[in-house]
């Protein structure tokens, strides 16, 4: 039958601004200590995980959005041994780290709750890489754990949820934290950060994260892929305070791949289109330029609801 | 007020998958002989043109679908005097066309109550251009008027609406009317083509119709982009019997821009942009492969919904 | 938070007017031999139970629905003993049968799947009376079941899903099923029927039902009832061969309700309510006489989505 | 097409429960000095005033509420000569009163702006009744209006938008201001008010309603009607020093109607109708008793949006 009756999931971060997916099957409710987490059968995108709400993670397209925010750094840096990841507790991060071959990585993720959610009602994204003997697991803040820490690392991950109203991530996207990142990565290390959409009714925080970044590092370098289950294109980021790009025009680089037998593992980037994955539009430019501010502990981004 | 009343546009092409645009105000609904307009103030998008409820074009980011669609065929043609553009009522095509300096620009949209409608409501589209006297409005089917014409053109640009059920422009995406239209292009003439969504649940008749086009012309190169209010990417064909690009893999090229001037126009292509916007990802390769189907008169696409 | 995110189950039988409700908690999505079953926990109207994603009860209100249903037809008949009721699959129309001193109460439903379903998930409709050696379950058609007995009930009581396209329920609103079924009532006998909403966007069905059943039987009182959960108003009527009314206008009613300690137990009727519930507004006495047909099996009703 | 993409009014007052209307027209949109105004064209409900995103009358049952609004206090009261109305802006209280024959019915309404509104798109509401030479309408607030008067009037109808946060009504629904209104009244002079929905996930304005009346009146009856465009019962109370009822039950009530001949101007209420219409059902009997609080000036009741 052709009509919209049953059930849908509502994503409202915007409420001038809704997006309708249709459920197939609900398969999760479960408030953790730190979010609410459910998990959705959507018609289009499969398995899907929501947090508060918001969409986070589809099964059809997930790939797109690990790849882009893992292999980026990973390939610009010589010998990526040491990897720490921030967040990232659906797995598939971790997953497309252990596809190189480093030696370990860390993932902190403050919700252990969800990340046993994750463990048994998602193998499609950890794909059992949660067993991996370089993997090891912590459940701390991390910004508390890379405090404490002495050790270095190669690449930084931050794979975490946007600041929201009464949510826990805000102060991990300040250039005080920041600073004490950049403490934990070794000479050449490379901080890549997921930085929210590049829509324009939506990219103030990417823009934000843009200056806040090029405060603490010397070099900063924005991209962005579109997402089709979030309905948006989204933004990264690469920092480090070695240069790894080749400016075409400012803000926008060209970057030579030099490994490319780890792309037949992958479902979305290819070489050349890696290599130009740096290259942003005109408008996105712009924007990066007279939107956002600098990010500092004592006033952080918070995302209020319009 | 933080809450989800009063108007809002539904976009529910897939039933499963529904987007809701909140109305700022509403400005026109009006059923010409060939389909309803509504034209909308909606928030984050500006004024808004539907056509038989499906959004065609937000005020504030047309300048990325015309852009996208215009100035790689108009860029990659070394000499582009004679310009055919078939639909494209709201003016903005013409408009970037007229931005080269080409001795004639050929409109033929079959609707023209909607083209008065565009004239009168669509000022930030069309910016004076139907008055340029390089510019000739033709109110006729496309088919009808390319089949009987003699002329021929550098540049034809395909910019319709997708065939629905009960709508026109079906037998505007068959071999058959790519025959007719080639007939109408100079040696080295290009096509442009606005070819539908790349989002994997929707892009079906984005491959079929490079099936189709490659039935037709030697060489077919696929280009997305990213359209914030239509809340998806966005695929377009260059098709020709002359090769313009390098190529770098399989269904993605590279082309090398020479005339750079024209870019200071422009909001959302830079030269680096452009060069790189032939370089596709990998799944999308694939989906062009191995989804869709030649289309013929006696078999044409017509999306049904679901 | 005041938003509207999360999950919705949206009713939409009329495409032009729909209503969603939250989801606290979906608790059962399951597809019978002859329905779509979904069982959802939804903000104001608790466990709902939704078929072919139309909503059928909410635990909130569905004593309005059944109490309505039962006790009106059950206070006129003077000794009612043999009950039967078409299906009810959840229970509750049984649990208000059974609140009368009846000898047995049979109950029909083709899905026995779905009646599997109640006994397990909704013990608040059922509250064990699918236990009561009163009364005796049968899974079959109920045309079929009707048409083989020889056995005569004092109350006959019709509490099915509305005809929709494909559904199996067409052939129970006709002028020959009830002609099938008056031969199972006893001497002053009186059917009870469900009989769809009374709004104005909708009531055809209704005053359909109407012209049916004054085709079969010598009295035919409608009566309307709001319920919250529907969103509407929601009608029914009682039918028999004799007459338990006083006319005072006409299709408005009163009638006298002798044994009032029944009311003790219920939440919604009270003697003097029930006294007046077959008076209806003017409005819905001219849509009963000016809208609607007799329903016979070479035409019955089917609703068609619009 | 059977879909459901275009225009959608959505009704959201209860996030957590929403109405979809669909759009056929949108006539206006105006911000006054005291809400925002919109006039859409609905399927189903033709012609529909919304004050600040909430539905306040449909053109296809107007005439439900406005009747029950007005005759009821109209027909209890043995000679209704003067008459005030507080809001009633669209002019179809002041139509079903200027049915009976008074001598002048005064209309206080704070937003001139709205009434000019309504004079000119809400012909089916008014008809010409503002013309009438028995009408004498005042653009003021209608508490200070009421506190500086010294006529007296037989009938006093509150005919105001619900309190919602920032809106200017709060202060029109406490005992307070009903103090100052009764000291306006003649000797067996009766108010009647409109009171917000009955169904219980919204009644406790309702019932709050029910205390504040019974604080300052001798004898107040509630009564509710469902009206359709509202997709709730609607409730209303009459409030009086004087008892025009027969008391049935705590908190029901009969009445017995002696002019009959304004039944035939009417298309919602007939006689026995209304005399049935206070009698209640058991569950609202319960809210009624067990919900609310008495408002006063310093604590009014306000909805907070959930």
């Amino acid at each position: 039958m052709k009509d919209v009756g049953g059930g849908f999931y509502i994503e409202s971060f915007f409420q001038k601004h809704l997006f309708h997916y249709k459920i197939k099957k609900w398969i999760l409710r479960k408030n953790t200590e730190y979010q609410l987490v459910d998990i959705c059968d959507l018609e289009f995108f499969g398995k899907t995980v929501f947090l508060d709400e918001k969409i986070q993670s589809a099964q059809v397209d997930e790939f797109i959005y690990h790849e882009s925010l893992v292999h980026p750094a990973m390939l610009l840096n010589d010998n990526p041994e040491d990897i720490y990841i921030i967040g990232g507790g659906e797995g598939a991060t971790l997953r497309e780290v252990l596809k190189h071959g480093v030696k370990r990585c860390v993932m902190c993720d403050i919700d252990k709750e969800f990340v046993e959610i994750c463990r048994e009602y998602l193998p499609e994204w950890h794909r059992g890489n949660f067993e991996d003997k370089r993997a090891e697991l912590i459940y701390e803040d991390a910004r508390k754990n890379l405090e404490k820490r002495s050790d270095k690392f190669d690449v930084i991950i931050s794979d975490l949820t946007e600041p929201i109203e009464g949510g826990p991530s805000a102060l991990l996207f300040t250039v005080e934290f920041y600073e004490i990142l950049k403490k934990r990565l070794k000479e050449g290390g490379i901080l890549a950060v997921q930085a929210g959409s590049t829509v324009p009714y939506y990219n103030v925080f990417f823009a934000s994260l843009y200056k806040t970044l090029r405060e603490v590092f010397s070099f900063t370098a924005p991209y962005e892929v579109f997402i089709p289950s979030f309905n948006m294109s989204w933004g990264f980021f690469i920092a480090s305070d070695k240069n790894f790009f080749k400016e075409i025009d400012c803000q926008m680089f060209e970057i030579k791949i030099k490994e490319k037998e780890i792309f037949e593992k992958l479902s979305f980037l290819t070489p050349p289109y890696l290599e130009k994955i740096f290259i942003i539009p005109k408008n996105l430019k712009k924007d990066l330029e007279e939107k956002g501010r600098i990010l500092k502990d004592d006033k952080p981004f918070v995302w209020e609801r319009e």
